[in-house]
Parts: C-alpha cells; sequence; structure tokens
C-alpha cells in the first residue's frame, strides 16, 4: 500500500482502534440526527475543545466529512465578496465558493505575482478571502504562506488554510504548514481533515469564536447533515491525543517519505522537490500514467493514478505517500517495483531499471 | 430520547454493533482516502449490491454522508435543465440544484397544480428533473407519489425520490413509500441516507447502472471525498439484513407512532395524519415552541425543536419521533410530560393536562 493518507498509521493502532470499539459500545453504531437535533454527545464537544487548544484557536466545529468541512465555508460567503483560490485548491474549495455564490478568482498554482496582481484589481471595501492549501495532496508541494500571509495583511485579506494533509505531520507540534514556518497568527481559518493522520472520517474548521459559532447555526452542510459517528469521533480523539504524544511518528514518515523520493530520483523518475508525505511520480501522459498504475499493481504496488480532473491534462502523475507505518523493507519493495514498471512502460531508461 | 431518527432502533442493536466492531478489528478506524483512489474495499462493493438487489435496481452507489448523497446528483445537471423541487426538501436537495447550476423551480409543499403548472411551462425539450422526498423530514407527511409520477409520465420528466426518512420503515418489505404505494418502476432515482433506518451514516443513489455510474466517476462529493469508514458500512450491511429479516420492526415503529399520535391528539395537540415515524407537533410561533421544548427538556424528554431556517416562519413545531426501541412505559412517559409541559405553557388546555 503506497496510496494512504493514513500517513501516521494510526488507522490500524491498536489504541486508536480500541477506543473506536469503546464508543460503539457505550453509544451504538450512529448518531442518527444531526448537531443542532439529536447529534451531539459529550464526545463531539470534547474533540472540539481538544482540536481548538491543539490548534491555538478560539474555538472548532467538527462536521461530518472533510468535503463538508470546506463546504461549509459557503455561509461565509455572500454575492459581493470575492475568493482568490489557489487553481491546485481540492475540488471541495471550489465548490463552496460555488455554494456560496461569492465572486471567484482563481490565481495559477502557488503564484504570488499572480495573487498579488489580483488582490490588486479587487474593488475597495470587498471582502476578501484567499483560500490555499498546505500541502496541495496530489502533488505534495507547500503553499507559499510567507509570501502569500503578507499579502493578505498588505491587502486586508482573510487568509484560510486547507490543513488536510498537514495537520499531524509537520512541524514540531503537529500543527501544520504555519506551524512549520511560524505563521500562525497569520492564518485566519484553518481546515482539517479527519481521514489522513488522524484515523477517521469527518473534518473540521478552527478559528474565532464568532466565525465558527456562524458556522455551527448557518452553514448548510452544519446544520442539516447527520453527526460524525460515535466510532469515528472517539478515533479522531485518541489519535490527536497520539499526535501529540508520539512526535516519533512525524519523524519516522519523513524520513520514509525521503527515503521514497530520493530512490526514485536515483531511478531517473521526477518526484519533485517538497519534503512532505506526498511523493509524486511525474507522468505528464494519461495512457503512459495508466499503464505504469497497471504494471505497478500487478507487481503488488498499489499506487494512486492521479488523471483528469483531479489534475490538468498533460500533468497526470503517480502519486505515492509514505506513511510511518511503512518498513524499510516495504519502501525497498516499492521503489524495486517502480524500477522494473518504469523500465517495462518506457517511463525511465534501462540505466535506472539496472540499478 | 424521543428526537432519534434511529426509527428500527438498530444503532443499539448488538448485532449491528458486533458488525462494526468486527470491522474495525479487520480493517482498522478509516479508509484514508476517497473512493477512486485507496478507499474502496470489498466491503463498499458488497454494501452497494446489496442495497441494489434490495431495492429492485441497477446499481447504487454509496456516499459518505446522506447530504453529500443528494449534493452527488448535481453531477447529473447542466444549465438548460429545469429542476421542479418542492419547498420542503431538504436543503441539500436545494444545494445540489444550485451546486448544478439548473434552473430551480419550487413547487408549493406537494401542492401537484402547481408542479404541473410548472411542468406545463418548461420548454419543449429541456431535460426536467422533478425532486420530492417520501416522508418529509420535519413535518412526517408524505409525497402525493401517486399524480407526481402520473405529472412525470405525462410530460416526460424524470423522478428523483429522497427516501431518507421512510426506507426500512415503510412498505411490506421496507423499500419505503414507492413499494407502499405500488409505484416503484415510475422512480427513476432512488436516494436514501444510512443514518437513519440503517444505523450508520452515508448514504446511497439507486437507479439504472449507466446513471449511477456517471455519478460515481464524476460526481465531486463521490469523487473528492474519504470513503465510508468500515465500521459504518459494516453497520449499515448489517442492518439491511435486520431489515430484510426482521418485518416486526416495522411493525413496532409504526404501533408506537400512532400510540404516541393519539395520545397527543387526546390532549389537544395538532400533530397531522400521516402514517409515518415522525410526528409532528404543530406550534406555530418560535417562542413557544422554544418554551415547549425546554419544559420537556426539564422534565427528561428530549425533543427537536424545529425553527427557521429547517421549516418556514410561523411553521414552527416540536418533533417527535417514535422508534421500534421505545417501550410502552416511555411512550406513555413522553406523552405525560406533554401533558405537562403544554398545559403549563400554554399550548393545550387545562382539560387536556387534566386527563
Amino acid at each position: 500500500m503506497a496510496a494512504s493518507n493514513d500517513y501516521l498509521g494510526l488507522s490500524a493502532d491498536p489504541r486508536v482502534r480500541e477506543a473506536a470499539r469503546k464508543a460503539i459500545a457505550e453509544h451504538g453504531t450512529s448518531c442518527s440526527g444531526s448537531r443542532l437535533a439529536n447529534g451531539t454527545y459529550t464526545l463531539h464537544l470534547e474533540l472540539e475543545e481538544r482540536l481548538a487548544a491543539f490548534l491555538h484557536r478560539e474555538a472548532a466545529v467538527a462536521l461530518s466529512t472533510g468535503f463538508q468541512t470546506n463546504l461549509a465555508v459557503s455561509a461565509l460567503l455572500g454575492q459581493d465578496d470575492i475568493v482568490l483560490t489557489d487553481q491546485d485548491n481540492h475540488a471541495s474549495l471550489r465548490d463552496a465558493v460555488r455554494l456560496g455564490g461569492a465572486v471567484e478568482r482563481v490565481f495559477r498554482h502557488n503564484d504570488t505575482k499572480h495573487l498579488e496582481w489580483l488582490l490588486a484589481d479587487t474593488p475597495a471595501g470587498s471582502g476578501v478571502l484567499i483560500v490555499t492549501e498546505g500541502v496541495f495532496s496530489m502533488a505534495g508541494d507547500m503553499c507559499d504562506l510567507p509570501r502569500i500571509a503578507e499579502l493578505a495583511g498588505q491587502h486586508g485579506a482573510r487568509l484560510m488554510l486547507d490543513c488536510a494533509h498537514d495537520l499531524g505531520v509537520l512541524g514540531a507540534g503537529g500543527r501544520g504548514v504555519p506551524e512549520l514556518l511560524g505563521l500562525e497568527s497569520s492564518v485566519d481559518l484553518v481546515m482539517t481533515t479527519f481521514s489522513k493522520s488522524l484515523a477517521s472520517l469527518g473534518g473540521a474548521l478552527a478559528g474565532e469564536a464568532d466565525v465558527i459559532d456562524y458556522i455551527r447555526h448557518w452553514a448548510s452542510p452544519a446544520v442539516f447533515s447527520a453527526s460524525m459517528t460515535p466510532a469515528s469521533v472517539a478515533a479522531a480523539l485518541k489519535a490527536l491525543e497520539l499526535v501529540e504524544a508520539e512526535p516519533e511518528r512525524r519523524r519516522r514518515v519523513m524520513d520514509n517519505a525521503a527515503r521514497l523520493r530520493d530512490g526514485l530520483r536515483g531511478l531517473g523518475y521526477e518526484v519533485g522537490s517538497a519534503s512532505t508525505p506526498v511523493v509524486p511520480v511525474h507522468v505528464g501522459d494519461f495512457m503512459t500514467c495508466l499503464r505504469l498504475w497497471r504494471a505497478l499493481f500487478d507487481a503488488g504496488v498499489f499506487t494512486g493514478a492521479v488523471i483528469h480532473p483531479a489534475v490538468q491534462h498533460g500533468r497526470e502523475l503517480i502519486r505515492i505517500s509514505a506513511t510511518a507505518a511503512h518498513t524499510d523493507a516495504q519502501l525497498d519493495r516499492i521503489i524495486g517495483a517502480f524500477a522494473e514498471a518504469g523500465t517495462a512502460v518506457g517511463v525511465i531508461g534501462p540505466q535506472g531499471a539496472g540499478r
């Protein structure tokens, strides 16, 4: 398995499993209602309080999927608001802008010159929200947070960061890219999911208490959706505890990612330069991408073929990701499979395969 | 607890719990990825196959929440399509139309004259989709499916039915309002959730294989969202098995609902006439509704205060629902609390309370 987002390897952790099983024993398999109706248990409040404290934010609200968490931002938007959004942002962020009825202006991926140009072009007095991601899910690169935060400050824009893929993994405390770069106070609204490092399903927004309270009461995906199951809340809570208690998991996943990147680069693959758990193996052609995926699959290695609409045409890639649970032998097996499959499909030359 | 949507009482069933716990032991607490990437397990396919067979449909696709399931219908809509939607439809159905960019025309609640007028007014050649609910979530009434199906047939419109609140409960086999009324073949697309009778979290669309396949590959809430957790899939699968195997649960919940309705009507409450598990206690005033809710809560009875935006202003109500798990003593206690609280708040006269 070289394509999981279970970066810290906690989905199979016995303590996380036991927390989920205990919650089922105590509370059943479903809350059978929305948070505002009958679906708020003490567990949900505990998760939100722990998350807010962990992220050093006034408040947090948990929703039933990460997708819906991003969608809930639509409640903050009005027709006169302008959202400046990175071209590679997750689909749920694009959908949120559409649902909120705001004006969407897309800047080229991580192109802060383009962002600056768009900011200068916004009418005075408009509400402006910049939305980008800590670590981009498909290519694994980080946003240029220092420059983006600077621009947001200069133009009085608010800044939202989707930390789905960096929370738990980056930063000494696991608080993601904002912590890693010392810029937590520059980000107004932090989003994360529970389906990556937190070994569960769901998501949360964390920020100012007034904003979170508004989302809780007015965002359609929060108000009109059944709440997280007791098992999922308990799993996320326990995983959050382990994120704090076991920083060695972060070191392990980063070491494993570096080993994958170095190994594949040595074979002649183009894998980008970002130090994150996501390793993009750039292919750039639809059929070649599928053929490489299949050859790897036949060799027993499961990867992700990232094709349109997840990326633009011509930017197809095989996405692999390291987890803290990968053993050295497994990493070597993944690299070995890429050597053979890449040569067979013709993505790398025989000198790579002969390594 | 008089406000749960766990209609069949399966969320606490030991067999459902055990299925969920076993799934956690075998597969962990999270799939850590989307269905199309790394989040499809055999369990997901089994649930979809079982659901399609249960509903007598060619295919079904499961999504991670009911909210997202409705939202996925947006993928079927284009700018030139017209969606005729009941005024009381769930918020997620309204959001789906907005996200799909189609023309939305709202007909007055269950007003088939209004629907007929709107159908006559659609330009020839437009794609037309009628969307309504089997049982409406807040007032518990049923849609006028016979007339709506007739109109859809006459005008060549497609018909989608949200059976979140009737699947598992209505119809001899538990297939909801379409089965109850002998009109299953008139409905093109059936939606259900797993967070009501199926004791889990998630939802599914069932219909023609081509349509379901399209949704699976093109609907943003299906493609770009982490898949249902193993525990939630296993719980829904086991609950579905029990829906088929134990029809006595349906009789019990309907008997319990009738007992609640009759008891409250005897006290002088207006509770509507629909034979469904949802019993709306009409109040019609915001503050009175909240005061009644609080008095019931203080008496140890948890209900739902349904206020704007869940219903229109002036249609505030206390929503209660029967489950198959309610004992006779619990039902009597609920009715007794309504007698005292209603008199104290002034919603019913003292003759009611003196009963």
